[in-house]
């Protein structure tokens, strides 16, 4: 099957903003079989968007499009699509009573704007969209179906994941399983060296690697009947990358570090709380994140000032003249005072020079402490990361977490 | 004049990486009055990729290529660019040469592969790339051109400045100049409403709405000769714009909520200090993501427990007892109590149900109590908010932000 991806949107013309929705959809459809051969980028224009999604039916079987499916009157996407088909559009009640109610819990009524955002044509596939008033749709002709998706990637992202890949998949005879292996603290060149011979020759499963900020991750992909069968076939090069790559391999099955540390506190019963200089909250974040993070994050602590390391954490003013709050004694004093003010099984802290400014030729930016405590002992590493002032906030809060689970789990 | 983009690359179709460079393109023509109406993302596939050089000719004036420049096999799409124009390749000794000292700098000698790259149509021109091995160039043909440049972001960007845009506007007598309006607490749909006459006639300047997680912005821009003469377009719909809107303008300039109020504490020499129950240190993260907060942000606590709610800010147990956590009266006392204890100018305060779990017929997912406590006063507002447990969090940020800036600003 052939599909095609057109994403409408002038703010995408413009450079407004990054197009984010072709890389997640494409990514989605790769592993499926389904061939991709163009993406395009339009902008706002019912006649030029109309003679696009005609060249696009001529040559693929499919024809996504994202964007465009607003109150405004410059959203035109499913008006244009309908009439490239033929159809015309007409008010689904079922449709309108969610957005009325939609609207209603915050208060709020919709405006007459809003009811073209329930209109499809008769025989089309409605596609819920529970996180915006813009549901989706599938328009069917001649075998050929134009999918329909909100722009914004956190309305298309779950509609794309929940009804689309199902209804791509409905016709194919096989399925794809695919597993995720994350790894922190090996770098992607070093990750498939070790792993030449299996990513040269891979064919069933098949191995991608991907890179992620300050970490990476394997997709392996297996092309089988069953989820059984699957299983058996990623099974022994689950194995064989477990063997060669170690512990810097810290999950299986796509789960995040903070999702790791979450579920290991969850079923150990176990608390934390963490203190936070240059990572200022995300942190604390990474955990308030997940759901069901109130059952073992008791507290977090943003000592921006040397101040509020002495008054929250009991950081000693002596460490703070002498060798600075960018010090190991300083992440030391901040992770085991933490501890025993807030009573945790363990505390997590981090203190250094995000940058950009603030950098000296001993401690330049990038210069980040970070330690764990808990009753038994208590670890400090110093980090030299590359980057702007997000990049190494972010980088810093995948090194604790890692320094975490591993304590966490031994 | 109307410019395309053709992206050329297999790892763009199946998802592996972000396409950065079209939009990083795009955002450089939008202001130099320069159109583009399609942006196409196409594979390593010579045919394909002819015919939509071809296609993109017939609708443009210029079409810019990128990737497919490197030495392997897969990589033509200088090959077949010259091929739509009739043009033969030749090898130009001095580009040669410069890829010899390139790999020589890391004591590498060039393969016979790199060869190609230093091969180019006789009458095209050549655009020196000193981040790696691939020149750009540009053909030219009846008064069409085809530019070609790298596809690693980091050798297109200088190469795209230092020699595109000035190769582009050397015809063009007029520039583009855009202000982004930013609003919050009023949706789309109501803005444009209210904004209805104002979009429909619109010819100099344009007015166009993009909605954001929670809050929108207008984009406002004036095709003129010079900046004056765009700021003199612009003036009277802004004018207009903040009649109607109101004080839900937050900013003319493109300032996020966070960084206009970083801008006003930086300015007034003044204060903050938060305490985040259910958006768990994100509101701290929005000021400490921005360079210079350590000036006026001096603490955070994410008291997710009761416990650390009591311990930290002093709320009392009888608060909690009776009416709970999440209720005005908690919401006001993490804020006061803060504020007293960290001494600064200003103390903000959240507490809610972000969910999944945790809601009830009173207090639903989606309640939260956000307050903002000055020596003079303290402002507590309830909200009732959409979506799932990060929107929710997200956009808890975004209102107490706003109270902020408007208690700040007067």
């Amino acid at each position: 099957m052939i599909a095609e991806l057109i994403c409408v949107g002038t703010e995408l013309l413009m450079g407004q903003v990054t197009n984010t929705n072709a890389r997640f959809i494409s990514e989605q459809l790769a592993p499926s079989g389904i061939d991709i051969y163009y993406q395009t980028v339009i902008g706002d224009n019912s006649e030029r968007l109309k003679e696009m999604i005609l060249t696009s039916l001529s040559r693929s079987d499919t024809v996504i499009l994202t964007g465009g499916l607003g109150p405004t009157d410059d959203d035109l996407t499913k008006e244009t699509a309908a009439d490239v088909f033929g159809y015309t559009l007409d008010l689904v009640p079922a449709e309108w009573d969610k957005i009325v109610s939609y609207f209603a819990r915050s208060g709020r009524i919709p405006t007459e704007n809003n009811r073209k955002q329930a209109m499809f044509p008769r025989s089309s596939i409605i596609l819920p969209n529970p996180n915006g008033t813009a549901p989706g749709c599938i328009m069917e002709k001649n075998g050929k179906s134009i999918i329909l998706l909100p722009g914004p990637p956190r309305e298309l992202k779950p509609m794309f994941l929940n009804y689309v890949i199902p209804y791509l998949m409905r016709a194919t005879d096989h399925i794809l399983l695919s597993r995720e292996v994350r790894i922190f603290g090996m770098g992607e060149s070093q990750v498939t060296e070790k792993l030449n011979d299996l990513i040269k020759y891979q064919n069933n499963p098949t191995i991608a690697s991907y890179a992620l900020t300050g970490e990476l991750y394997l997709r392996i992909t297996a092309k089988c009947t069953s989820k059984d069968e699957g299983e058996m076939i990623i099974a022994p090069i689950l194995k064989t990358i477990r063997d060669r790559l170690g512990d810097v391999v810290y999950s299986e099955n796509g789960l995040s570090l903070a999702e790791v540390c979450h579920n290991a506190l969850l079923e150990r019963k176990e608390t934390v709380a963490v203190a936070e200089s240059c990572t200022g909250g995300l942190l604390a974040s990474a955990f308030v994140d997940l759901a069901g993070s109130s059952d073992y994050f008791i507290e977090g602590a943003v000592t921006y000032s040397n101040d509020a390391k002495v008054r929250r954490l009991g950081v000693s003013q002596m460490t703070l003249d002498t060798v600075g709050p960018v010090s190991e004694q300083c992440a030391k004093e901040m992770a085991e005072g933490l501890l025993q003010h807030a009573g945790t099984t363990y505390a997590l802290a981090t203190t250094g020079i995000a940058g950009p400014g603030g950098g000296t030729d001993e401690t330049p930016v990038g210069t980040v402490y970070v330690s764990f405590a808990s009753r038994q002992k208590t670890v400090v590493k110093r980090l030299n990361l590359n980057g702007d002032r997000n990049r190494i906030r972010y980088v810093t809060v995948l090194n604790i977490l890692d320094i975490f689970r591993r304590n966490l789990c031994t």
